[in-house]
C-alpha cells in the first residue's frame, strides 16, 4: 500500500537562501521596490520552491482528474452523472473549454480516469487508473474506503512524478465530476465548523429546489460518517476520487519541489486537506482565481493562499489555473530579462524607502 | 487645432447585434451558462466594440506615453523628475518590466514623448511629440493651457489611429511620468468630489512628509484653479501631458471600434476624463488590474469598468494592461475553439436553466 506518511515525511520548507538572493536581485531592478506586487511574490516562492535564484519553466502540463459522485443520487446537480464521461471524451478530443486554455498558454494536459462511473477508450491523454466505478452515496456510508482513497492520492503521485521525472516544472491542477461541489463543501464545512447555509453554492448553476437537496445531502452526509478532523478520514467519508488524486498531486509536488497551482472550488478542497497532512504543502502551491463558488474564498483563507484573479468563473476543469500559468511565467522573465538600475543608468529614490 | 467636438460626435454604441450572436454562440458551447464569467464577458463586449460575432487578435500594441510634471517641484514624489527620461532609455533599450511584459505576450510596444522635461534621442520605438517639456506646477496655475492639452490629445489619438490602420486590433495604455500619481488623485477628487485624505497613496513609495506634500499640493493646485467639471477645463487645470495623450488614445480607440485596455490608476484617470466627454467610450475599455493605489478601485467605479487581476502592483507603464492581453486573447479562443453540445455529444442540463 501508498506510504502516505513516508512521503510527507519528505516535505521540507522553501529555500530560505535562493528566495533571499531572489528578493535582493527583485530590489535592483528598474522600478520601485515591491511595485510589481504578487508578481514579484511568486517569483520569490518559485525561488523558495526550486531552490533557484532564477528559475525558469520549460515544460508544463494541466493535470486534470476525473470520477463520479454517489451522491448525485440525491439530485445535487443540474446534469446527469454521464456528463463527467461525456466531457472527459470532450477532453480527449480537445474541445472543451480546458483544452482550449491549456493550448492557449502552451501547457500539455493529460486526464486521469481515476473513478468515472462507466468505461472509457484508450487515449494518449487518457490515464486509465479507475479506483472505482465511482464514489459510493455519503449521505448513506462513507464515500470512499481508506483502500480506495489512499490508492486514488497514490495514482495521482504517481501522475505528477511522472511528468516531473519528465522535465515539468509547472503543474496545474483540474477536475471533472459531476457532484463534486457537493463533496468539496462538505470537506469545507467539517473543517471550518461553520454551517453549510454559509458557504454552499450553485456550483455548475442549480436552481432553489436542488439547492435545497444539495444542502440536505451535505447534512446528512456528515451526520451519518461523523468524521473526525483527520485529513485522511475527512477525505474518505465525504471526499471523491478525483479529490484524493489531486491531493497525490499536491503531495508529489511538494516533495518533488516543483510548484502546483490551485485552480477553483474542487482543486482547492483538495488543496485544503493536503494542507491539513502536512502544513508546509501549501508553500508548494500558488492560487490563481477566485471563483463564483461561495466557499472558495473562505477555502482559500483556510489554506492561506490568495487568488490573482477575479474572473467570476466557475467551470472548475482547471481552467483558472491555466489562464495563471501566463502570469506565473510572467513573473520568472521579470526577475531574469529586466535591467537593474545601474546598468541602466536610472536614479533611485530620493530618499532611502525601507 | 484638434477638432475634438467632432471626433466626439463619431462616438457610437456597441453592435448589439454582435453581442447577441456572440450571446448564443457562448451558450451553446460544452460549459454551463455563463461559468466562464468574465472571459464570456470579454468575448461579448469585443464582439459588440468590433461588430463581429467571432472577433480574433491578429495584431497589439502596448502605447506609453511619458510626460514630466512641474508639481514634482512641490516634494510629490519619491522619485526626481529626471527619472521620467531614464526611464524612457530603458524603455528604448528594452528592459523596463514593460518591455519584459510586452515580450511576454507578443505585443508590440512603442512609447511618445508628449512633454517629457528633457530632449530625447531618435529611436524606432519613440515618436517625438513633445508638446511641452513638461507641465506647469499646478500648485501655481493651470497645468496646461487647452491648446497644450487639445495638442496631446490630438497626438495620441494619431498615434493611436496608426497603428490601427496598420492593422492593430488591441491596444494597451501605460504611461511614465514622475509626479503623474498626483496629478490623477487631483483629477479623481475633483470629478468625485471627496476629500483628498480619503484617497491619496504613495504612488512608487512615498513616505509620510511627501505624503503630506502631496496633500497639501493637491488641495492647493485645485484651490488655485478652481477647475469645473468641464473634462477638459479640468484635465487642462490639474492633468498632464500624458494623461492627455491617452485620452486620445482612448477617443481614437472608441471612434475606430478597437478595444482600449485601461492599466493603473494613471490610465485609469485618463479613461475616467474621456468617459466624461462621452460616457460610451467606456463601452470601448476593458479594465486589467486592481493596483495598490487607494484611489484606482473608486476611480474604475467611476468609470463603470470592473479589473479581473488583483496583484497588488503599482509600477504603471501598462504592466497590467500587458498581462490582462493574455486572458483578452483566450476569451476570443474560448469564442472561437470550443465544441458545442451538440457537436461533442455531451448532455445539457437537467432542467432548463434560465
Amino acid at each position: 500500500m501508498f506510504d502516505l506518511q513516508e512521503k510527507l515525511r519528505q516535505v521540507e520548507p522553501l529555500n530560505e537562501g535562493a528566495m533571499a538572493q531572489t528578493q535582493s536581485r527583485l530590489d535592483d531592478l528598474t522600478k520601485p521596490p515591491g511595485s510589481l506586487g504578487i508578481l514579484e511574490e511568486i517569483a520569490r516562492k518559485i525561488a523558495g520552491i526550486t531552490g533557484r535564484e532564477q528559475p525558469e519553466i520549460h515544460r508544463k502540463i494541466s493535470i486534470l482528474m476525473a470520477a463520479d459522485h454517489g451522491v448525485v443520487e440525491e439530485g445535487v446537480s443540474a446534469y446527469p452523472s454521464a456528463v463527467t464521461a461525456q466531457m472527459v471524451l470532450n477532453f480527449l478530443r480537445g474541445g472543451a473549454a480546458m483544452n482550449v486554455l491549456s493550448r492557449h498558454v502552451g501547457a500539455e494536459l493529460a486526464v486521469m480516469d481515476v473513478g468515472v462511473a462507466s468505461d472509457l477508450p484508450d487515449h494518449p491523454m487518457l490515464w486509465k487508473r479507475k479506483v472505482a466505478y465511482g464514489t459510493k452515496n455519503m449521505v448513506k456510508e462513507p464515500a470512499m474506503t481508506t483502500w480506495e482513497t489512499l490508492e486514488a492520492i497514490k495514482n495521482g503521485y504517481e501522475m505528477a512524478v511522472h511528468y516531473i521525472k519528465k522535465g515539468t516544472e509547472l503543474i496545474g491542477t483540474g477536475e471533472m465530476g459531476i457532484g463534486n461541489t457537493t463533496s468539496s463543501t462538505a470537506l469545507l464545512v467539517h473543517f471550518a465548523g461553520i454551517p453549510v447555509y454559509d458557504v454552499v453554492g450553485r456550483g455548475t448553476g442549480v436552481d432553489d429546489e436542488r439547492l435545497k437537496l444539495k444542502i440536505k445531502a451535505i447534512e446528512g452526509a456528515l451526520k451519518q460518517n461523523k468524521p473526525s478532523y483527520a485529513p485522511l478520514e475527512a477525505l474518505a467519508c465525504v471526499g471523491g476520487l478525483e479529490i484524493a488524486g489531486l491531493v497525490g498531486v499536491f503531495l508529489a509536488c511538494a516533495v518533488k519541489r516543483v510548484p502546483a497551482v490551485v485552480d477553483g472550488f474542487i482543486s482547492a478542497a483538495a488543496a485544503l486537506v493536503a494542507s491539513r497532512m502536512h502544513p508546509q504543502i501549501r508553500d508548494y502551491m500558488l492560487a490563481s482565481h477566485l471563483s463564483e463558488e461561495p466557499g472558495h474564498r473562505l477555502m482559500l483563507e483556510l489554506i492561506g493562499i490568495k487568488p490573482i484573479l477575479h474572473m467570476k468563473m466557475r467551470l472548475g476543469e482547471g481552467t483558472g489555473a491555466a489562464l495563471a500559468m501566463n502570469i506565473i511565467e510572467a513573473s520568472l522573465k521579470i526577475l531574469r530579462e529586466m535591467a537593474t538600475f545601474s546598468s541602466a543608468g536610472v536614479s533611485g529614490a530620493l530618499e532611502n524607502e525601507k
